[in-house]
């Protein structure tokens, strides 16, 4: 089945852009199933750097009819996307789903690589990229902890000053540290990075997802927020300064606040987005609530970056049971970040 | 409005005991409720040690009209629990809700007493306790961390093997540690601590909950369970050395999981109870889907002990406002182990 939808808005200026992601897993056949939901999902055009052949085998191993068409240049991508998924082919590759090798490594790395360079050249208004296997990435060379440092770094910006956003339909949650053993989470916390991570993180929040003055609310590190001193200092000698600091800033800030009563429905409602202090503390509750519609996005960079909060996913690849959720989520939110962001400045990408 | 209901059960043998908690917290009113809605919720008998006074009053703050009948023994709550909330009255106290006192602590420390010691002598056949004040109660002498402390020494077991069980609807979770801080936690974890608390809790959900051969999930320490040593080795030098040990128990064990996807529907179909390496990993799960429901049972004691998961609320305390939800489905908890238990012996309280 194909599918045209004239309601898809063609303006040449709000092209997306995605990258392929690994091309064994399931980040291709997600990026069909997101073309072919466009219309329902109200997504916003976009384009994918990578391979017709790849993206057709992808749409076919999952049962979608999808025409695909090869354009020379990111601006013929708004005009076409109501009846054709845009591909800026750079491979022709065979490729097995599941099986990861190689020269699909080296092509995930080189869409990234050419994404990346055409939302930072103003060619599209914000990148989506699919997910990758880091183990694979090392094999070819890629040096980075993963696609959200690579990102940061051709931005300019420092790694530590690119912040995660886990966001979903029940929360927004920033962890403040990320891919650390829960033994050095204690000495990496600082009132400083509390302070600034919130900071970049807040100032997105209005620039980029429209919340003018967002609530926030900070977590604890110790059980019961360490219970007055009971168990742990880290609440009273590091996050109580940080919140101190960033109500000084105007913030609406609240904590730090036992981590486990900030979850539940009634505790939402109070606040726009969870400030985390470690990877679980802020990666259990949405995994709980939002498990096939998270969305990672990078705060703090010149560009918008999403992506689906999932991995390649190897072991159901090409098996056409893959949920495409999050894809369809993360080019939402990259949509009306950029659209967010268009708003404000009359020409940012243009 | 009073109320009768004659399909509860009157079985002398399947009386449960309900300790006061802090009179100054919500203790006394949703014990009240729990009472109330006796019918609806399909509760065993129970019977409060207590004060008449003090729970007359609550009920009227709560705009509860509810008989309250002093009894001389236990044997005689089952009879008129129907008609009746009976209460063995060991006090007839002022106070004022939300404003606890020393009085009102040393209330609670005797209620607890005094029920535990009716379970311990067969007089009851299970304890559900109300919250407490841990800093009232060391006002008064009471030694012990809390509640669950008390009780397993007075049944002459050891601290370290009460297990704590958090259950709701949605799930069943062990925490392995609970009121550390979490910079103390890695050193806390051995693979005996994990291996006799998972097995500790095993028994208990077949023995007390009724499970046969229940499905239990272990959780890594680490981000992404340690990502094979990458952020953390826990998950190789204690955890799964563990689980090797449970299995060869001949337990249903998997795991070191990867936490943030141990908890989504999906996910928490594939086993009965979740263990947890500390508070929040275990904490965060159940009261962001199970907030106003869950249920701290204590596993391990030769008694049935329950107790709702939250704490006295000073706060609204007498406001009419807090859910008995808690402390409904803890008296429901104690009155189905207390029946799985009688099942299994011919009479284990007369």
């Amino acid at each position: 089945m194909t599918a045209t939808d004239s309601s898809v808005p063609k303006s040449p200026g709000s092209v997306l852009v995605a990258s392929l992601g690994d091309p064994a897993g399931v980040g291709p056949e997600l990026l069909c199933q997101a073309w072919f939901d466009r219309g329902s999902s109200g997504l916003t055009p976009f384009f994918v750097v990578g391979s017709v052949a790849i993206l057709g085998a992808a749409a076919a191993a999952r049962g979608l009819e999808i025409p695909l068409l090869a354009i020379e240049s990111p601006d013929q991508a708004a005009a076409c996307f109501a009846d054709v998924l845009p591909v800026l082919d750079i491979a022709g590759l065979d490729y097995t789903p599941g099986e990861p090798n190689e020269a699909g490594a080296e092509l995930a790395f080189q869409s990234l690589e050419v994404a990346t360079g055409i939302v930072r050249g103003g060619g599209a208004a914000a990148l989506m990229t699919a997910p990758v296997a880091k183990s694979q990435l090392a094999r070819v060379g890629f040096i980075h902890p993963g696609q959200t440092e690579y990102v940061a770094e051709r931005c300019g910006v420092a790694a530590r000053n690119a912040v995660m956003l886990l966001a979903g339909p029940s929360l927004k949650v920033v962890p403040i540290t990320v891919h650390a053993a829960l033994a050095d989470v204690p000495g990496l916390l600082n009132a400083e990075l509390i302070r600034s991570r919130t900071a970049i993180a807040a100032q997105a929040l209005t620039r980029d997802l429209g919340i003018a003055n967002p609530r926030i609310a900070i977590a604890g590190l110790n059980p019961h927020a360490g219970e007055d001193g009971r168990f742990g200092t880290e609440e009273r000698d590091i996050i109580a300064p940080a919140i101190q600091a960033l109500l000084e800033e105007g913030l609406d800030v609240v904590g730090p606040l036992p981590a486990d009563g900030m979850f539940h429905p009634a505790a939402r409602r109070r606040y726009d987005l969870a400030v985390c202090m470690y990877h679980d503390q802020a990666l259990i509750p949405i995994k709980t609530l939002d498990f096939d519609t998270g969305v990672n996005m990078t705060l703090g960079l010149p560009i918008v970056r999403t992506s689906p909060d999932h991995g390649t996913a190897f072991a159901i690849a090409g098996r056409g049971t893959a949920d495409a959720g999050a894809t369809i989520a993360a080019l939402r939110m990259a949509g009306e970040a950029a659209a967010h962001r268009a708003a404000l400045s009359p020409s940012p990408t243009a």
